[in-house]
């Protein structure tokens, strides 16, 4: 099985090919094409940071091993990291944080054993990057979140769980804010967790997590968590076992999947030999795992556990009572070490079970439709307008243009309603929310919502609108605070 | 000086009790006015949780001090607490963390020393609560950031930073990805900090900062973020230092302050004179020192800290081998301390400068207006359809509608560009964003922009549309990830 490998910038070389001796003194069955990615790569001028080349052979194995990367500042381009995700379809982002015996962290001082394996969505929310300008003052993010995406990457972390025998698996959320769009991530969770009665399953809101996790992190298992969240969690968990530099991280497509160190390139001590290759060494054990190398994986890993807990280490962590070694000698030491078994969190060989690699081509883009859009009608519309005025004079001109079809409803200015009633103390800002809905309780069809545009746009400046939906007798839509 | 006090629900009465039997013996020269807030006044109908008596009290004296309160679940009302925050704009939420010795958590054990004051802001962000279904699968929660609203907040924690002679003011954000909402922000956090040179200001990604809080919290002190990464960032830090009965929460606004406990009601134990009043009373505290009693306030807190040094402690905290203490025992405790010096952490007694209260009446609204809106123009417009076509499919639709005045430049999908180039790879959900620009780089007005919407509208569903604006040479929205 060929899998395509890309060295990654500063110390990516380095950790890399002690990543690839270990592979290949414990006779992993893999064959590496390397290609090329990175800070040098967009420096040559490929605004994205691969070559065609390397796109294309990254598409046709369907597996990238890959150190850290740069992405160059102040030019305009996109991440490497992120692009290579969001192009592939990567739609989960896997990472385990155990206690590694050996790394010394407040909780390990404590007695406090940490194995948890967090699952990110990987591609929707805040990191679509759909940003607006709605006036001067007021800028947008469109935080999105799909039912299909969802149910893609929760399917995934509920297959993960039961393969692991996990104890349980959490959903974080801030479902209690964002009703709709964690609501709906929220329902997706539970509605899978149907289908694992094997497997205990539960949720809890992410400020709580977080606090959880700084005080009873042994409690917890398999998180899953929408992107921008999990981003956060996934970080701290990193901490709590002792930084970027002992997680792994996989991003996981149904087509191609990415097996990645996510801590930095260090550039200041690039080519010295000195970096510790862990992370990468983790993540290339999560990527035999992946394509069902499971006893090279087991036996790689007891290998590292075992001399981390031998007091082996590189100079960024460790006793320093104990000289450090260097890059090579870490790897050696580990190599040395294969069959032994560490006091702690061995993992349990077993034999290979490698899959055979499917070719395939994609003739077009997958459409992921979870539901069917029967029974909708359009109830309204909120116009997002700018203008400077007081709420009274806002809603008498819109009541103006309202129509025939329309009756105003409530005014809202930063979510908390100012019109019909309000407070006199809540701060505006120059854009405010007119929520128009249908007069008589019809269903409206989009040349009525023209008719309002056209008309309002007389009077104010419409920098966005949204249709109010009704699925059955479901609003598909919020409330204004206070409305 | 009078203030406004709502004793909560659950254990709120008891612990209200507490505190204010510490304040009145250490001759808290104020005066308190009852008021009816929490889920008894759900109870009896009024449905923001609160009678119109008691809002018309707090908005006279413009200070309320409240304990804990239960929001009915299932009725669709919004919480008592959130509804407070926003109606009377308490734009900035202050919680202070600090260790308290008596109470042990890893760091305590491991001897690191926390002394993190966040300020969140309070009002924006997801919290607007401004969201809609797009389609049966698209969920869209609009996140926004203002000028005004970034600016108020950062002021105030740079004035708060100063005044407590702060080691270091750092901004959380993820202006990496949210480059123009966490840009914004952090622009803002940037050009505030010029007129403070006496401060250390810099700036952290939210994730990092979450990995470096839970491995060096010590060399964080005043800490500034938008308002859901702050309520990770804040629940975070409650558990650095013990939980959410140990960190005391003040909501700032001009003309309205709320001092409050932010953990829950604990129904289970109300009535039963056991609970831990410390989160309340350090909000009490954070209430005199705003008015100006700074000698009552250090009084009572070093006798508090002194209190707990010493192992008193209710039945939820501390050393298991001392038998605890009750709600009035721990109080007395802390009465028996005035005057007392705690070995560490010890507040410096300095006479009261109690402010005289303005009275205030607003006239109307406050409009925020931060920045001159000229040279302004319309060069695009994102509209976001629903289909379920290929890419290729609604390109050639979308040409067709694009007229004389408009091109299109780019399809994407979940933020990734499908269109013109993509990758085959890339899943897609059942709505686009087609993005259009002015076909000769003229201005335009919203009378294009309306004929564009009602040509298109013949073929596609648009939920929603944002217009792309110039400010000057400087493009205000994103790109598409591989645009």
């Amino acid at each position: 099985m060929k899998i395509a490998v890309a060295k990654g910038d500063g110390i990516g070389p380095e950790i890399m090919e002690a990543v690839l001796k270990i592979f290949t003194a414990n006779n992993v069955p893999l064959e590496y094409e390397f290609v090329d990615m990175g800070k040098w790569v967009f420096d040559k001028g490929f605004s994205n940071g691969m070559t065609p080349e390397a796109k294309q052979t990254i598409e046709s194995l369907g597996a990238l091993f890959k150190g850290p990367m740069e992405t160059p500042k102040g030019k305009g381009v996109k991440s490497v990291n992120v692009t290579a995700r969001k192009t592939w379809n990567t739609y989960a982002n896997k990472r385990v944080f155990q206690t590694l015996h050996g790394v010394d962290t407040v909780f390990s001082k404590a007695g406090i054993n940490i194995d948890i394996t967090v699952v990110r969505e990987n591609i929707e929310d805040t990191y679509g990057g759909i940003e607006h300008m709605l006036t001067h003052d007021v800028a947008l993010s469109r935080r999105f979140i799909t039912r299909p995406g969802s149910m893609q990457l929760i399917r995934y972390a509920f297959e993960m769980a039961k393969k692991k025998n996990a104890r349980r698996i959490t959903c974080g959320h801030k479902a209690n804010i964002m009703k709709i769009t964690d609501g709906l991530f929220l329902e997706c969770f539970h509605e899978v967790a149907k289908d694992y009665p094997e497997l205990k399953a539960d949720d809890i809101i992410v400020d709580d997590l977080c606090m959880k996790l700084v005080t009873r992190p042994d409690t917890f298992d398999v998180v899953v968590l929408t992107n921008l969240q999990g981003d956060i969690v996934s970080d701290l968990c990193a901490g709590l076992v002792g930084g970027l530099g002992f997680a792994p991280s996989a991003n996981i497509g149904d087509h191609i999947c990415i097996f990645e160190a996510v801590h930095g390139t260090a550039p200041d001590i690039a080519g010295k030999n000195i970096a510790n290759p862990t992370a990468l060494l983790l993540s290339g054990i999560s990527m035999l795992q992946h394509v069902g190398l499971i006893e090279n994986a087991a036996i790689i890993e007891n290998a590292l556990l075992y001399t981390l807990e031998s007091g082996v280490h590189t100079g960024d962590f460790g006793d320093k009572k104990i000289p450090s070694v260097n890059t090579t000698q870490f790897a050696e030491a580990i190599i040395n070490n294969f069959g032994k078994q560490p006091k702690t969190n061995a993992k349990v060989v077993i034999p290979n079970k490698p899959g055979t690699p499917a070719p395939f081509k994609l003739a077009q883009n997958s459409m992921m439709i979870s539901r069917e859009s029967t029974d909708e009608k359009i109830v309204g519309v909120d116009m997002f307008i700018e203008s400077e005025e007081q709420p009274l004079q806002i809603a008498k001109k819109c009541e103006r243009h309202a129509g025939v079809k329309f009756k105003l409803v409530s005014i809202s200015n930063r979510g908390t309603q100012v019109w019909p009633t309000g407070s006199v103390y809540t701060n505006l800002v120059n854009q405010y929310n007119a929520r128009f809905e249908s007069l008589d309780g019809d269903p409206l069809n989009q040349q009525d919502v023209i008719g309002l545009y056209v008309s309002l746009s007389g009077n104010f400046k419409i920098c966005s609108f949204e249709l109010l939906n009704m699925w059955g007798d479901k609003k598909a839509y919020s409330l204004a605070q206070g409305q």
